[in-house]
């Protein structure tokens, strides 16, 4: 299979799904539909959803009823950009090679604008138009863990101590607890969502989460990689932002070398964690790949 | 019935409730889940709790069941009052009379509080051990009421046009449209959650509808009376905030006199749609005069 055309093809399939779960720009207050467009379609790889929908081919399942759960999970990662690029968090000003949300729309809309996204995402989860495809219990089981993924002991804590952590000399073991939480918890709970949805048994949920454990660190590793050797037009965002910050993050303990290699096996025991599915895993077990040979 | 003492009993109860939903404050990072705790039990009266408790008491249903989706309710209360306080937003710095959230913790804490609080909502809305009372089915719709309620329709859009209203001569139906989406579509959505958890009747249901509109409506009313006549250390705030920030209230449309004529009259319409209900709807009844009759 060509990973490429793939995610080309998802991606493709989620952009126009979110399009119908967002209200349009002109719906009353505009400024806000706006700033949540604006930032939901700034060329975001939909990593998270698409790793959702591979999860349950991996498991057999059509996919076209998982496609409004998907898509919240890009909503929920939308919502924490803007809200982490805020003046009083990370304070950037370029994502995705274009302005910040706040810098276009101004602090209060960004702010609104991130609450707006996160609680779509529950509306979505919660729409019978939108969800007449899931059992009501699963669906309860899927809102359970996309809101305990992006709460305080998932990524909004991730973010905390992220933040906290600037300037700081930090152990390995707080790093970790940054990745985990702030990226982790919220690439785990993508592939779960797609198992869940698609029935998985207690025993390949279990290997599937591994496999989003292990996918979601190698993300980030490669994300802090980038942040050194990335070239700006690529990554959409200035090239040593971490270490401007006085962040610490995986190649500032192990440097780059190390890094890679890490990130590479990392990659390696992810597809590993699959070794019981057939043919129907191969997308997530090249999606594990791209993640560490990515350019952006 | 006595309203003093019904109020007091059930705020004991919410309070306890929330105490157990929220995680405690020495869990790390503990920075944020102080500060949720600290916006969480500042003082509140815990109306929007009650009002579901007190509408699925009307229709005669145990509440035990409904705790936990009652004070997700004032979770969601409290996310709003934290992002809504901050700097870019209303700029307060007291709230009930303590400094607001990000006064104690900077605003970065106070924006990760919000949607710490925010997504604490739905991960309590949707866990099996606390909401096992409810089938599904019903969760899902009470989900639906609550994201509803908080996202950009509902009071997100209602601060988004109460913000740009700011210094602006806005026409009756922009003020209608604040008071009805900042604050009147959760207290709305209370009243509703209480009766779909207690299974009540369409017609049940709609009567209850319009009784959580009017009581919004009466509750904005006196909220903005209560700007110009309040005591600051009765309401907890400077007098005149809103004044001061070039904001119209409804005051300032029909003067202090007609505006509580027009309380008065909204909570007695509040009321008369219970006319079907029976001595089990006396709570709410009694509520009604509470919310207009309230010095803070």
């Amino acid at each position: 299979m060509d990973i490429k055309t793939y995610l080309s093809a998802k991606k493709f399939i989620v952009d126009k799904t979110l399009d119908k779960l967002v209200p349009c720009a002109k719906m009353f207050p505009a400024s806000v539909h706006e700033a949540m467009r604006y930032s939901l379609f700034a060329g975001g790889k939909r990593v998270r959803p698409i790793l959702s929908i591979a999860a349950a081919e991996a498991l057999g399942a059509g996919t076209s009823g998982l496609l409004p759960l998907a898509g919240s999970l890009e909503l929920i990662h939308t919502y924490s950009l803007i809200h982490d690029d805020l003046p009083a968090m990370d304070d950037d000003d370029f994502r995705r090679g274009r302005p910040t949300c706040h810098k276009v729309y101004g602090e209060a809309i960004a702010i609104l604008a991130g609450d707006g996204l996160l609680n779509l995402a529950f509306e979505v989860l919660s729409d019978p138009r939108r969800t007449k495809a899931v059992p009501a219990n699963r669906l309860i089981a899927i809102i359970k863990e996309i809101s305990a993924a992006s709460g305080v002991l998932g990524m909004v804590g991730g973010q905390v101590v992220d933040m906290e952590s600037e300037g700081k000399e930090i152990d390995f073991p707080t790093l970790e607890y940054i990745h985990t939480h702030k990226t982790g918890a919220l690439i785990r709970a993508s592939v779960r969502v797609g198992a869940i949805y698609a029935k998985a048994s207690e025993k390949r949920l279990k290997a599937l989460t591994r496999y989003g454990e292990l996918a979601g660190l190698a993300f980030q590793i490669v994300d802090d990689i980038l942040d050194i050797t990335g070239k700006r037009e690529e990554i959409g965002k200035d090239v040593g932002s971490d270490l401007k910050k006085g962040k610490r993050t995986f190649p500032s303990f192990y440097g780059l070398e190390e890094s890679r290699l890490r990130a590479n096996e990392v990659a390696e025991k992810a597809v590993h964690s699959l070794r019981d599915f057939d043919r129907k895993a191969d997308p997530l077990r090249e999606l594990a790949k791209y993640i560490v040979n990515r350019v952006n």
